[in-house]
């Protein structure tokens, strides 16, 4: 079983290459699966990479830009195709509405699940839904519309019990759901077992914080100070900063400062711009910044436990 | 050059496979390109291919099902990006403009060129649009939503001037032209020279027919009488036949009965069921009926000149 892997798709830009794809990850989190954006392509993605598509609840939009989302009207059609029932929620801008609306009407008449799109405000850094495993907030984004980027805050998960030490003390078992979530024990005899002699403890929990697309924006460094693993957006090289300055966009470089300052311990760039075959120069440059910078690639797993 | 030439982007149907992508074709003509059906991932699959996206001016939708038509939001940002400012048009059912128009608003604003939708009766065959080089004609179809099929037909082009015989006859420039479209010469002395004497016939003009999606539907056969190449759905096998009646499919039997009773030169079959991992059966099954059907496949270029 995945802890907690994140699954590369698609990692290019806005236009098309035969090297990338549209933008697409799945955050695989005790096999629950969590999907942020959906480029073109990306349920033909999911197939490639094995990825089942009934263990999918929640998909997180960035943006309303076409290599962010055109992917989402298949991904929803198949779904259904696929006998779906549970609810999809859909989590994403207010613009998202609109977009998928019309899209709905059209082509899924009688889908057999609901979905359900859940506006997020892209200003505010705010909870964005929880369950058992994980909650998710918004990271606000600095683009030429309305985007946010998503952290990803694994919850704690219960101390393993040390068998052989609860039947040693004749733990009873209806105190076993406390004893993992820390409680000491006190025996009959009134003697107190600390529960670090009683249990093992679970791996500390993992963060990762998605950033795609923004501009160079020091202002999300409170959000992400620390992280297990960054995702951010490197479109352009140095020699390209004025580009990227125009279209709201980072450098390698500013995205390795981004990750600097914010002391995360894991760095992976992407949603390179199709100008660049190679993509060594973009590596460098962070480099220089953040020692070993991982280049994002179709296919790619990461596995933060 | 190519004289005319069918570039199969995609035959799979609407559950994705990493076998088939979803249906698109793209018809060269002389250099031109006319595109029917855009399934999603139709844009990456011209890169694959080479195709140049700068030739495209006519996109023919043949139904609003997505895995004919989830590609043009991405393609046409992606035109509108690569700097096009030439208007392209685009011809489908009266759904395609509710899909459109939506999407061209939230992604598309300040898009360099016009798009033109033109709006077709998928009950009727009719003359859709015309060229130097070509007439396009509707082919009425039988499926669950309004949908036609596409009937390519290449212009004759004009005779090649024996050079050697037009200036032994001493034939004005001025003439050149009506020897070309097949007039005879008289000579000053009022000798009649025979265009056959003056003039290589060009090749016959070629008729190329698209139907998908549609079920065994005989009453197309007058439109595609003698077609050079039909491409003609085979989503199921004959196992499946009840399946293929219940959702207006064929089955690759029953393409082949079409084939036949209509005197097409040349089959091509495709819009495969996601469920035959082997597509050998189909062949055999199609081959019992119509010798020699062709197996429609990703990347497959089929010349008709």
């Amino acid at each position: 079983m995945a802890e907690f892997d994140i699954n590369i798709l698609g990692c290019g830009s806005a236009l098309p290459t035969t090297r990338h794809l549209a933008t697409s990850q799945i955050i695989d989190l005790r096999d629950k699966l969590y999907m942020v954006d959906c480029g073109e392509g990306t349920q033909v993605q999911m197939r490639h990479m094995r990825i089942k598509f009934s263990r999918l609840n929640h998909i997180f939009i960035s943006h309303l830009h076409g290599d962010h989302c055109f992917g989402l009207p298949g991904l929803l059609s198949t779904l259904g195709m696929l006998g779906r029932t549970g609810e999809l929620v859909i989590h994403g801008p207010k613009e998202l509405e609109n977009y998928l609306r019309p899209v709905l009407t059209i082509f899924c008449k009688g889908l057999p699940y609901e979905i359900r799109i859940n506006t997020v405000d892209t200003y505010q850094h705010s909870l964005i839904m929880e369950d058992r495993s994980l909650s998710v907030y918004s990271i606000p984004l600095k683009h030429r519309i309305p985007c946010c980027g998503y952290l990803f805050v694994e919850k704690q998960k219960e101390a393993h019990i040390l068998r052989e030490m609860t039947d040693f003390y004749q733990v009873p078992v209806r105190m076993m759901q406390e004893i993992k979530r820390g409680a000491d024990f006190i025996t009959e005899e009134g003697e107190i077992i600390p529960n670090a002699r009683l249990t093992h403890p679970a791996k500390p929990a993992k963060r990762y914080a998605y950033c795609s697309d923004t501009a160079f924006y020091p202002n999300i460094i409170p959000y992400i100070e620390g992280v297990d693993l960054l995702y951010h957006e490197a479109t352009f090289a140095e020699c390209d900063a004025a580009r990227a300055k125009e279209t709201f966009h980072s450098t390698a470089k500013q995205a390795a400062e981004i990750a600097k300052r914010a002391q995360v311990k894991q760095l992976v760039i992407g949603h390179y711009s199709a100008r660049y075959e190679n993509l060594s120069q973009l590596k460098q440059e962070a480099d220089e910044i953040y020692t070993d910078t991982t280049l994002a690639n179709e296919g790619m797993v990461i596995s933060l436990s």
